[in-house]
């Protein structure tokens, strides 16, 4: 993959924004590096790959992403190391799942090659966007839509892939409390929330925000059959602490298979924490916070790595976790965060080095 | 209403397509029509409405709707009666409709006066991209997207509200068999199967096109926990008739509520057919398949109007229909469209004249 001579079309900018730029009060997503990656699917094949100055594109108001949700993303972080090496973590996981949403939402896979070189290429020329310490990195949004002009409701013929990069601190700030849901649900049995696919996204902010106006941040989504159990917080995988031992969903047709969640499996095992990957029903979960057995929360994802969760709702009661001396999301952060900056051993092979 | 003073910019095109458009063979959704409108949410407000001339739009890579789905539309249609008469059916219920979506989409109401007025003066001026005569319209898709840039995962502070307009003719050609769906779902309880989301749609193109590699053209959606119960087409609702009874799902939160849908139910009681809306069991139409006593099977939806269905398939098994003499679905299709044609007395105050 190094080695390769590059096949794409690069097209500098002739002014940075570097300059312009605040990297110590960042808004997650709001400001892009100066270049983009862009590459369109026509006649049967992904062409052109080239990658120029960030800025808008035009699409025909006909175009099949406005009306029919025909997109999936990734999200990725490139890290600075002290001696300014540029890390991914586990990118190969990203291009994979990118292909899995595609195949589901009926879009073309993309090419290995053109995704890596694709990376390579345009972090080299940003590289100024990725700051050095903990925390910092560059958020890296590869993204599929439909192109295709005309509003017949079947899959388009004509893709765009792009990539945008956006440099960030920390995802979340301030406490993070979580609904339980009871009504709404994220995603059907045999429908698309395994996928990165864009509908997914948005069909949670109506419920999102009526839990924001009831004092919670995220909400943990539950099965759609019985809403019994709990399944992932949209932009999260979900751990639990009962006790010592670490509990989290099994992926499945409606869960996203997180690499940060996965990730966390292999450090648990690694360390020999105990842990248990099975349905979790809310039942449990209140039970063991009512009898003080449930010491932490926890998501995991790449925006946020991970994200201490310090309290749930759940039919109209509020429930507080207790503050931990040995929080296993402490932990979980620490180990992960010293792979993805190479300040500890790789023994899993996740670090990609972009040189 | 209708003598309000327009409140829209309007800037005509200095050119028509309409001396280069074919009309006797259009392909659904691929031409447009001289104009469209737009109109922008910014600052908490819809502002600037116009109506310009046809043409791309400009958007940034980092724009919600890419990456969130947060997007919704509405389809509607313009007739032309035999003395050059413009009729809207049912606007009322689009419009209801589309805010509905948005409402669940966390999108912000769009006002009945800017969609009212924008329909009309549009139209006015592409009257004659509406031709007379049966099966011939103007398709209209009004439609609303996340414009802000950012891509963070929540609801945008900006939305683009546009409305298109295709000519059209008939929506589907050729016989349509349909395939019960056995794993893949279209929506969950407490999603957002309801609303015309755009993300409904992209997650149907992947099991339909493994459908039509069986030789379907459509799927028949079935609940997402079990499987056993018939729901939507995707892009229409369905209707059995067993002996002559003519039977329908009810609406839920999974299921459109489809303005030719309700339309067919308030014909069925005017001319006493008896009808059912209750929830339909696979096994119950698979069951009177067997018996020859399910004479027909239709959708309806504002594209396709009433669509006959010519055959199922199931579980490996394809059941053909019988072609019926005095079929249902002709009789839908003909009362509706008269009406819709001003040829026939409108005695539910269906009709909207533009002038």
């Amino acid at each position: 993959m190094k080695n390769l001579t590059s096949m794409i079309d690069i097209q500098k900018s002739p002014n940075s924004k570097l300059s312009q730029t605040n990297f110590d009060n960042l808004v997650f997503g709001q400001v892009f590096s100066d270049h983009m990656m862009e590459c369109d699917y026509k006649d049967g094949a992904w062409q052109n790959p080239v990658i120029k100055p960030y800025g808008p594109i035009t699409l025909q108001p006909s175009a099949r992403v406005f009306h029919y949700g025909q997109a999936v993303f990734e999200g990725m972080k490139a890290y600075k190391d002290k001696e300014d090496k540029i890390w991914l973590f586990r990118p190969d996981q990203n291009f994979e799942r990118i292909n899995k949403s595609s195949e589901r939402l009926a879009i073309p896979e993309f090419p290995k090659d053109y995704f890596f070189n694709a990376l390579e290429e345009l972090l080299k020329l940003d590289k100024d966007w990725i700051k050095q310490g903990f925390g910092n990195s560059l958020y890296i949004r590869p993204f599929v839509i439909a192109s295709e002009a005309g509003v017949s409701a079947s899959a388009a013929k004509e893709y765009k892939f792009m990539i945008i990069c956006s440099p960030a601190q920390a995802y979340y700030s301030g406490e993070v409390r979580v609904k339980f849901s009871e009504k709404f649900s994220r995603a059907a049995d045999g429908g698309v929330g395994y996928a990165k696919a864009a509908g997914n996204y948005g069909a949670q902010f109506y419920p999102t925000n009526l839990a924001k106006e009831e004092g919670f941040q995220q909400i943990i989504w539950t099965d759609a059959n019985s809403h019994e159990y709990l399944e992932e917080a949209g932009t999260m995988n979900i751990f639990f602490r009962i006790g010592d031992k670490l509990v989290t969903a099994p992926t499945n047709d409606r869960i996203l298979d997180g690499v940060t969640r996965k990730s966390v499996l292999t450090l648990a095992e690694e360390f020999n924490i105990d842990t248990e990957v099975r349905r979790v029903s809310v039942k449990e979960i209140v039970e063991a916070a009512e009898k003080g057995e449930l010491k932490e929360m926890f998501g995991s994802g790449t925006a946020t790595v991970i994200n201490p969760i310090v309290g749930f709702g759940y039919k109209g009661k509020k429930y507080e976790l207790p503050k931990m001396e040995d929080s296993y999301a402490k932990f979980f952060k620490d180990k992960l965060m010293k792979i993805q900056y190479n300040e500890a051993e790789d023994k899993f092979g996740w670090r990609y080095e972009v040189k």
